[in-house]
C-alpha cells in the first residue's frame, strides 16, 4: 500500500509501505476513504518538535475492510470514524471519558501505519472505531463526519473544558481550523456571544458563519484591550485558548475574568502560565488531548443530521499525492485545513 | 485601640492604634470579639513574602458598633461574620460569584485596621458582612461561625474548584487548617472516600474525625506511589492541594487521575506547574483566593445548626496580648491554628 512519508521538516513523501494487517485479535483494518492534516502535525513539518520519520497522519475515515478474531462490535464493511487515539472504552480512565488516557490506548500514527495512507491498522477497534449509520453520504458529508476523527471533537473539548454554557459570552484565540471548530461547538451548546480573534479575512468569514458575534483583528496587548471593551471590562465567561504558544495563553488568560476558565487544545509549545494572576483571580485551566472518542456519540448526531456543518474547515482538496502541498499550504497559511481524498466509499 | 502590629520577620507587638472609624457612608466598625491566625499569615512571618509593617489579619467575627448613613443591611449591635475580602455584591464579579475580586473591594488588613486588633473598620458593609441571627452562641459555636471568614470557606472552595462530587475518592494534599476544612467540605459534599496527606498524629486524628478515610503518610514520590495503591493506580477524582508549595503542586497532579481537577487555594511559592503532563492527561487546575462571601449562605446553615463544627481545628486559645505566641505556635507546628478570643459577645 502507498502511504504518506514524513522524512525530515519540509519533506513528506509518499512511499509504498507494507500492507496494513491484523496483528492482533481486537485489531481491524481500515481501508481510508479521507484524511487531513492537522494543525499539531505542522510541529514536526516546521522542525518545532522532534518526530521520528515514518508514517504521519492520525485523522481518518474508512471503510472496515477485516476484522480480529475477537471484534464484535465492528464489521468488515461498516464505514467508521477513527478517533486519533485509540482506547479500550473499558479501562478505568474511558469509563470517566478520558478516552485519550486509556490504559491500554495509544496515539496514531503507530505501528508503522499512518492516517495519511492508504490502510490503517487500528488496536481495540471495538473501543475506538465508530460506525457510521447509513450509506450513500455526500462528499460534504464525509468531510464533516472526518472533523469528528479530532478537529470538531477538539473545539469541542476546548468548549467543554472552558465550561462554556448557554448565554455565555465565550472569546475563542487561534483562528485555526481548531479555533473555527471552538467558535461551532460554542454557538452549539448555546453562547450567547462569541468573540473570534482573528486577522484573516477568509477564517473571520467562516468565524461568522460558524456563529463568531464579534471579531477582534489585534493581537497581543490590543487584543485584550479589544475584548475586554466589548465585554465592559469583566472579560469573557469561558475562553477558548487553540493554538498552544504563550502568546495565545497569555492572550486567553488576559481576557478571561476571574472565576473563569480556560479551555486549552493546542499543545503547549513555549507556554508560562501566569500562575500569580490565575491565583488571585480564580481563573483556571482545563484542556488537553481530546477525548474524541467519548464525545462522538453526542456530536454525530447534530452532523448526519445536517445542524452543524464542520466540514466547511476545508479549504484545500488533493489526493495522496498531493500530501506535500497539503502540508504546504497550511503550514503558509493558504489554507485552513487540508483535505486528502484517499479513495472512494 | 490595642491591635497586633507586624514589626518585621517573627515579630509581632500589641499596639495602641487610632481608633477604627466611619470613613465612608458604606462602612461599618466591627468590634472583633474573636480573629485567628491564618497560614497564609506566616508566609511574611517567616520573611517568605514582602509585607508592609503594621497592622495584621482578616479573619474576625465581632459586632458592629457603628454603621455609615448608606448602610442598610447591617445594623448597630449585629453579630456578623467578615470573609477576608471585601466586595461589593453588585459588581459583575461579585454576581458570577467571584466576590475575591470585587471591582470596588480590597483585602484586610487595610485603611490601618486588621482582623488581629480590637476593631475593624469594614468598607462596603452591606456586600461584605453576614449577620449571624440567634444570640448566646456558644463559644465553640462562634469559633466555627469565625472559620466562615476564611479557613472552612477555603477549604470549601478547593473542594469546589476540584469538582469534589458525591461518590468520589478524593486526595487532601496538606494537612494544615485549610486542608483539614478540605476534609471537611469533600465529607460534606458527599465523597466516598478521602485521602488525607498527613505525617502529624494529632492532625491525622482530626482529619478522620472530619471525614478522612485513608491516611498517607509518606511524602514526594513515595506519597504518589502510595495514593496510586490505595486507588489501584488510577489516581483521585478530585485532588485539593491546600499548600502552596512547589512540591505539594507535583504531589496533587501526581495523584490526581487523568479527566480530573486539582483545586488550590495555598497561594503559590515557588509552583512550576507540569504543563506537558497536565496537557497529556487532561489536568486541569482551579482555585485561588477563596470567594468567601459567595460561599457563607451555602455553609451557615450547616454550622448553626450543629451539623459541622469546623471551629475543631482550633486548638490554641489566647487573647490579643498571646499574639506573638499564637503565630510561633504555628509557625512551629506546635499549632493547627491559633484563635485569638479578643472581647465578649
Amino acid at each position: 500500500m502507498r502511504a504518506a512519508i514524513f522524512n525530515g521538516p519540509r519533506s513528506i513523501t509518499v512511499s509504498e509501505r507494507p500492507d496494513a494487517a491484523i496483528a492482533e485479535p481486537t485489531d481491524a483494518v481500515v481501508r481510508v476513504v479521507l484524511a487531513c492534516v492537522c494543525g499539531s502535525d505542522l510541529w514536526y513539518y516546521r522542525g518545532d518538535s522532534p518526530f521520528e520519520p515514518g508514517p504521519i497522519g492520525h485523522e481518518f475515515v474508512g471503510v472496515v475492510e477485516e476484522v480480529g478474531s475477537e471484534v464484535q462490535q465492528i464489521a468488515k464493511g461498516d464505514f467508521v470514524i477513527a478517533p486519533f487515539a485509540f482506547s479500550d472504552g473499558t479501562c478505568p480512565h474511558c469509563r470517566h471519558g478520558i478516552t485519550s488516557a486509556c490504559a491500554n490506548g495509544g496515539f496514531f500514527p503507530m505501528n508503522g501505519d499512518g492516517g495519511q495512507g492508504e490502510a490503517v491498522r487500528v488496536p481495540l477497534a471495538d473501543g475506538t472505531l465508530v460506525a457510521v449509520p447509513g450509506s450513500g453520504h455526500s462528499g460534504r458529508m464525509l468531510a464533516s463526519l472526518l472533523t469528528l476523527s479530532d478537529v470538531f471533537a477538539t473545539g469541542h473539548h476546548a468548549a467543554k473544558c472552558a465550561d462554556v454554557r448557554a448565554g455565555d459570552t465565550v472569546a475563542v484565540v487561534g483562528d485555526g481550523a481548531v479555533g473555527l471548530c471552538g467558535v461551532l461547538a460554542a454557538k452549539r451548546i448555546g453562547a450567547d456571544r462569541i468573540i473570534a480573534l482573528s486577522r484573516n479575512p477568509v477564517r473571520q468569514e467562516l468565524a461568522r458563519e460558524f456563529g463568531a458575534t464579534d471579531i477582534v483583528e489585534e493581537r497581543g496587548e490590543e487584543a485584550t484591550e479589544a475584548v475586554m471593551d466589548l465585554t465592559n471590562g469583566v472579560g469573557a465567561d469561558a475562553t477558548l485558548e487553540c493554538v498552544g504558544t504563550g502568546q495565545a495563553m497569555e492572550t486567553a488568560f488576559a481576557v478571561a475574568r476571574p472565576g473563569s476558565t480556560v479551555g486549552y487544545v493546542g499543545v503547549p509549545h513555549g507556554v508560562e502560565l501566569p500562575l500569580g494572576g490565575m491565583f488571585l483571580d480564580n481563573k483556571g485551566l482545563r484542556g488537553g488531548s481530546a477525548p474524541v472518542r467519548a464525545y462522538i456519540p453526542e456530536l454525530l448526531p447534530d452532523v448526519l443530521e445536517g445542524r452543524l456543518d464542520p466540514g466547511r474547515v476545508f479549504d484545500l482538496t488533493t489526493d495522496l499525492d498531493g500530501v506535500g502541498e497539503a502540508y504546504a499550504a497550511m503550514d503558509e497559511r493558504r489554507a485552513i485545513k487540508s483535505l486528502l481524498h484517499v479513495s472512494s466509499v
